[in-house]
């Protein structure tokens, strides 16, 4: 059991919640709480850090059917696990009420082409490919629900630019529900090489956009479609817009100027599959 | 000018920034940046706090044309107006990097009745009602979001439970951006008065639910409708949906529980308005 806040150990999975950097330099990313834990693929998780007593305590041996059993094939699959106490999952941990567990697990990895194979794979069964494509997102939280709406909406992937934050953001994480592990994810230096690959395999590239031609609820998804979203703040660059084949306008009313780029990205994602 | 963060009336403005029982008590609230100050309704503004230096420091004075007179037109409709030093703008503000400006507003009274009236009167024109009924949400930013939401889909008001986090909290006014001051709220006790005064009046009340009969894309929303949303963790209590006239079913593919709550009422706001 590790018990001091000063081991090495507690102190590397600190930093590597908080520090962007340092998880991209070991290829791995935290997670916390029971759910995420559940949900985790096995073969992902690297070292796995409990409160036995919390967890398993007397008289909460059927709170949380399976956890064990889950512990346990982490265990036979080579993954570390250390049991510790609460001050020490505290300092581990990014909430101020942790949940008891947190693990280690190793980045995703994606490839871009195989991500469009197997949407074009499935549009033979008739289901249209969908995408979402995001320009420098800022606020965790935003990133996070989009993920966890395009898993709702059954997308076939998402691609990031670098400017956008860091998908394994405990913030971003906790906000996926569990769809980070579901959603496939390609992180890019800018959009137009994904665009024209997607475009060349016959989706078309829709931009939500004041100048929109098009209401993004009559028109005909049924091709496939990617779907940029810009950041919060700026909206989409010129550049990038430029890369859409068809601006699309959605109604507002009122005073307002735009939507949330995670509202605007759900409305367009749903749209999409009627 | 007042510099020092000592100040009572600093601390005063930084108390009604984190507390919502006296942002009750004084029956206001704390509004911060430019273009939350430009777009406040004058009649509601009682104090303004502004850097003279960084707003209208030498350079600058094209930067912000009209914010010199909104400032003139809130004093002469009897607010207080005072510069400050970036030290006590700090102290006052919810940011780390305040814009310059602050301003302390009276809160907003709506009449439950009155707002259904008005909805209805509308619906004469060929505008159908549509209200948004929020249990207990958590989280000011997607309070805020929902607020902004609603007034992109012409939401005629929302009802919130007692529940709910303080509309006022400086997170959920951020992320309303300025729609706080055109959406009309009600906050009630509980929603079993305000669904059967709805009900009275021909409007159908919805919950999203996952034991939906109809599908949220294949239902007919024209004679007006309502949206019961729950709170994040749990969705709505059993006797809140048990109010609904109706389930609605959200597809959701992949292995998600839910999807984001804001996420919800985006989707069915607006698809009540195709």
């Amino acid at each position: 059991m590790i018990s001091s806040t000063a081991n090495s150990r507690v102190k590397r999975v600190a930093s590597l919640r908080e520090k962007s950097r340092e998880r991209t330099r070991e290829n791995v990313f935290i997670v916390e709480g029971i759910k995420m834990f559940e949900e985790a693929p096995t073969d992902k998780i690297k070292e796995v850090y409990y409160m036995e007593e919390k967890l398993f305590g007397q008289g909460f041996d059927d709170r949380f059917p399976g956890l064990k059993e889950k512990i346990q094939a982490c265990a036979r699959a080579g993954a570390a696990i250390e049991t510790v106490t609460e001050e020490v999952l505290l300092k581990m941990s990014d909430t101020k009420s942790p949940q008891g567990i947190l693990c280690v697990m190793e980045q995703f990895s994606y490839d871009s082409e195989d991500l469009v194979e197997r949407a074009l794979a499935k549009k033979k069964e008739g289901c249209s490919p969908l995408f979402l494509l995001l320009e420098d997102i800022q606020d965790p939280g935003n990133l996070g629900t989009m993920i966890r709406t395009a898993e709702g909406a059954g997308a076939d992937g998402i691609f990031m630019t670098s400017g956008t934050v860091d998908i394994y953001n405990p913030k971003t994480i906790r906000a996926t529900m569990g769809s980070l592990y579901r959603v496939p994810f390609v992180r890019v230096q800018d959009l137009s090489d994904i665009t024209s690959l997607l475009q060349k395999n016959g989706i078309t590239v829709y931009a939500a956009h004041l100048k929109g031609e098009k209401y993004y609820h009559e028109t005909d998804y049924s091709g496939g479609s990617a779907f940029l979203i810009g950041n919060e703040g700026n909206g989409l660059k010129k550049e990038t817009a430029d890369l859409a084949d068809c601006y699309l306008k959605i109604p507002m009313e009122g005073k307002l100027e735009s939507l949330n780029a995670a509202i605007a990205a759900a409305l367009l994602m749903y749209q999409s599959r009627q």
